[in-house]
């Protein structure tokens, strides 16, 4: 049966089609290496947990590297769009290594309590506005990869994190304009050695926040249009195990939208730049007696990230998973 | 006259002659942009206040950044020096844009309370340790660029700082090899927000000083074969004419070297990363009363940062001169 339908008509349910789709085709971004292709290689994630489509073998003018990619804007995103739909040869997961989805920021940008439930734990006012500190881009590692313990500290926790990284360069960001800025989330562990945190250093956080491999991404950079609310995601860090930290996004003290707002007002924020927004309550350092990340002769395999995305609100959550040892150096 | 020369002797006295030429022939390395040369082009400046060969046009293998020149390492200095030795085309100073000598490092590392001095100022003892926080590789402006004047911060001063560039790669470095993973020295302006250094965002340093525009770098990387003693120069800032800050750098608490030592146990150093090793006193939060830059409707003209470098011991010294006003946002 034909039925007239009017232009405008058409183009709204073309417009809502394409909507639809765009939230049906998120993408689960990585950055990988084979024994084959050394180096950060761009690849998608079919699914959570599922092989990777290789975007430089779909198109070999694709940048190598997601900062690069995410530079490109639109015009990259939408060349994964089109591998992500043909049917491209999927490496096993098996196969491949995974890489931190963004490694080389300009910026790692970290806030310090912004968990309404994190500031109770350590019987502190909520914040009035964001505590901004960072992490050396050299601290950077994929999400599979070793915590190497560091001599210099005893006392290395854990901190699991939502983290989103900035797609789109810009200063002085609305709030409400912000979400435009935003590529996608990933997980991020923001590993703290409490005693040059809290105790030394002139008590600047930086150097206890930076020790190399102190900043587990991944795996995937998840593009924002497959995560339905980035402020209600369960969010939860087990320790061999044991769950040490059960919370939901839904408790940040300054979101997503707030913190770009925030920082953009001190700096230009560009592609690539990472933000990791705070932890929720369960660290090491508060509990009674406190407890650290230990040496052991267990094999390293120490945590692993992922963000799960079925599509559907609620449904999300942010998992870091660690075994409470470490390498040493 | 000839002379049997025995072939080890031979050896030995080239390899002599080899490294007074190295001395000799120490560079002043120059990021710039012309009106047709967009983007960063790699340069030489003949000499402290001089004109820019352009090493592109010597060899168009090199890279385009510092950064990635001096990830080649020996290699691309080599060419460098090739090309300063050759008679090269000479930019006149007047036809180029100084960049900052390096832009995008993975870190710009700053010294907190680093002169004794300094120390004294601000009645604090002297650190027992080096006191490390960070400034975001968005910060940094060229030479001659404005800084400019946040409406957020109502306290912004002026540190004059020695910067050192890392050439290679290294973890865990002792002082006694630190020098080797030096590429060169430079002048570094660490601008300051003091209302947000001192007062706000939980008294985490960080926001106070990486504003956009509070890292004024250059012009010259001046290799570290043409710095005799480093820890000997005359370093001074002048606002508006007057001198503001007139120390040396044998007031540093902790050098190059125990920088390199103390920040390498932390964290890996890439080719690139910038250290700014602190500021001599005379700054303006502790004068009395305190006196801040100011917006004002001079041209904007700010800073000249030189490194002279005239191969002699005692001959060298770093000069900031700044006017004591910035454009605002």
């Amino acid at each position: 049966m034909l039925v007239p339908v009017s232009r405008t008509l058409l183009k709204v349910l073309l417009q809502n089609h394409k909507v639809v789709c765009q939230i049906s085709r998120g993408m689960r971004l990585v950055q990988f290496q084979t024994p084959h292709l050394k180096g950060p290689h761009l690849g998608l994630e079919e699914k959570d947990g599922g092989g990777v489509i290789d975007l430089s073998a779909f198109d070999p003018s694709l940048p190598k590297t997601m900062r690069e990619f995410l530079e490109q804007g639109e015009s990259a995103l939408s060349v994964a769009k089109r591998a992500l739909e043909s049917k491209q040869p999927v490496l096993k997961r098996s196969e491949v290594t995974f890489l931190a989805p963004i490694t080389q920021p300009d910026k790692v940008v970290c806030v310090g309590m912004n968990y309404v439930d994190h500031c109770k734990e350590q019987n502190v006012p909520v914040p009035t506005e964001p505590i901004i500190f960072s992490k050396f881009g050299s601290s950077i590692v994929g999400p599979y990869d070793d915590i190497v313990l560091p001599p210099k500290s005893k006392e290395v926790d854990w901190e699991v994190e939502l983290a989103f990284v900035i797609g789109k360069k810009g200063k002085h960001i609305k709030a409400t304009d912000a979400m435009a800025h935003v590529a996608g989330f990933t997980v991020a562990h923001d590993v703290s050695a409490r005693d040059w945190q809290m105790k030394r250093n002139g008590k600047q956080w930086l150097l206890g926040k930076t020790f190399d491999t102190f900043c587990p991404l991944g795996p995937a950079l998840v593009t924002k249009d497959c995560v339905a609310d980035p402020h209600n995601l369960k969010i939860c860090c087990r320790v061999n195990g044991e769950v040490v930290q059960n919370s939901s996004t839904n408790q940040m003290v300054f979101k997503t939208e707030e913190l770009i707002e925030w920082v953009s007002q001190f700096v230009t924020l560009y592609p690539g730049d990472v933000f990791l927004t705070g932890t929720p309550p369960g660290v090491g350092v508060f509990r009674k007696p406190p407890v650290f990340l230990k040496e052991t002769s267990l094999p390293c395999y120490f945590h692993l990230l992922a963000l799960n995305s079925p599509l559907g609100p609620g449904r999300t959550s942010l998992i870091c998973l660690l075994h409470d040892c470490c390498s040493s150096m």
